[in-house]
């Protein structure tokens, strides 16, 4: 049983979908990466911040399925990170109707103590100095260091981006954002880019289209399950993320072979995140039900041509 | 070895892409679909109509490819069937430049009649009246008739086209036609909504983005194979659908399992298809080739994970 860190946001979300909306509810990166690992064998922390008006039962939420919050910094008479945004009738796109950074904006990530030899590490979407500050308290270099990032550090703080994309092993990113990174518009050789930059693996996310995993010449695929209804689609790439880290931590190998099981894990995750509000389905889920949809997964890929 | 019937359209195209453009060049959905199934071991003909400004050098092609082409009316004075696009740079939407009917306008097609007891029928996307038509001059009930249509005939010719699908085993459609015909935004809704219109099969095309394959409550999913550069997608669902029926008519076996075999054949071929302008992949290409990707579909998709 490996340890795994996360780092990324615990905020609130205010959610409207073609389907109805939300006041503010509990959301942020590192929260739906958190909330999917621990459904693997794993000892987790969360490196966040937050402000005073976060309540503790969300607080609890964690500690309830151990994962460690003594990372997570309470600010007094800080506001916690604000995110609201509205999905277009196809649940494809999305407006943001406002970002409040409040206490994100002067965020100094601390990695507790006992996880700074955590083998591995899962650094969400945040600004990339802050991602490195978490590489840099590391005792010892993880197995594996996965990242995630967005068009907005492409745009504000390249040089500090392309910093943070040398030092890590997996770099996970959507397919526009892989394009934008490398001004190439095949997927393939956006990948090939991204693994002359540093990373030995990149996973490009298609979103209800699936996801991509390269690795020196080499493509895996896994596709998402195609579901009835697509609820709300919030923080579906983060439960990816975090089947996928937590899926590693547990297993601690971190071959090409296993990390094509990563994304099918991580993708199985994401297929529950979507069918309710924000982290609502995550909360429920039961180890059963993941057991019973990877039979899904089997059963939507597997063919038997023989091969010649 | 059974006998494949294939109708649809031998026409001229014209494309242009970001990489170049064609003179009239050799297209239409018949031929594609040909060229595509002559991969396996199948006797085929082609039912379709052309002008007598066809040149000898394309039938020949045909031919040389045991293709039937005594279905292939040549019209006196006609002219063949002209479509001309241009797509857009992500090559994955297009505008139609020029479309001329020609002799399609006037098209009767005749089955010939050692062709009236083919066991796979592949009802290339033409008017419904015309799909109906070559379904009526078989003497017997083929094992597996397949049919792909177009948004044109929902929008023009509702009642004849769900007349056809009633009595098709097979309907391939692509994502945004299948939306349409059912009004469902959900492909596995669509799917199910399909189902109860006559088929017992559905092929959802998506593109870049692969193919499902829906049959009473199950769901196989074929993804596009990651390419480098698509230099030209013309064709590439006709190529789907080729590689689909000619696997089906030499196989004879048209079970669930070996349709999702089908569908990866299908996929495989349109992979080449898209490589070069037109047809011009699809008339150069080796079984060997065909054999070595089919093993990156496999490496593409299959995983070991420990289902419980």
């Amino acid at each position: 049983m490996g340890k795994l860190l996360i780092v990324g946001t615990v905020a609130f979300d205010a959610i409207e979908t073609p389907f109805g909306k939300t006041d503010k509810i509990l959301g942020g990166a590192a929260t739906f990466i958190g909330l999917a690992a621990s459904q693997f064998k794993t000892s987790s922390a969360i490196v966040s911040v937050v402000g005073d008006d976060f309540p503790g039962e969300y607080l609890d939420l964690f500690t309830k399925r151990n994962i460690d919050i003594s990372g997570i910094d309470i600010v007094e008479g800080g506001k916690t990170f604000f995110w609201s945004g509205k999905y277009h009738n196809d649940l494809n796109s999305r407006d943001t109707l406002s970002t409040e950074l409040n206490v994100l904006a002067n965020f100094n990530p601390i990695v507790p103590e006992n996880f700074r030899d955590a083998s591995v590490v899962m650094l969400g979407n945040l600004h990339p100095n802050i991602q490195k500050e978490v590489i840099d308290q590391m005792v010892k270099r993880p197995k594996l260091i996965v990242m995630d990032t967005m068009n907005y550090w492409m745009n504000h703080s390249w040089d500090e981006l392309v910093e943070v994309i040398k030092k890590v092993d997996v770099l996970t990113i959507n397919d526009e954002e892989a394009r934008q990174l490398t001004n190439e518009y095949s997927l393939v050789r956006a990948a090939s880019e991204i693994l002359k930059m540093g990373p030995r693996y990149v996973v490009i996310k298609k979103g209800e289209h699936g996801a991509l995993l390269f690795h020196e010449g080499h493509i895996f695929f896994a596709p998402a399950l195609p579901l009835e209804e697509v609820f709300d689609p919030t923080g579906a790439g983060d439960t990816f993320a975090g089947g996928f880290v937590g899926y590693l931590a547990e297993t601690q190998n971190v071959s090409f072979n296993n990390l094509r099981n990563a994304v099918i894990h991580g993708a199985n995750l994401a297929s529950f995140c979507v069918e309710k509000f924000g982290t609502e389905r995550l909360e429920e889920l039961k180890k059963q039900e993941l057991n019973r949809r990877l039979h899904q997964f089997r059963e939507l890929t597997q063919f038997d041509i023989e091969l010649q």
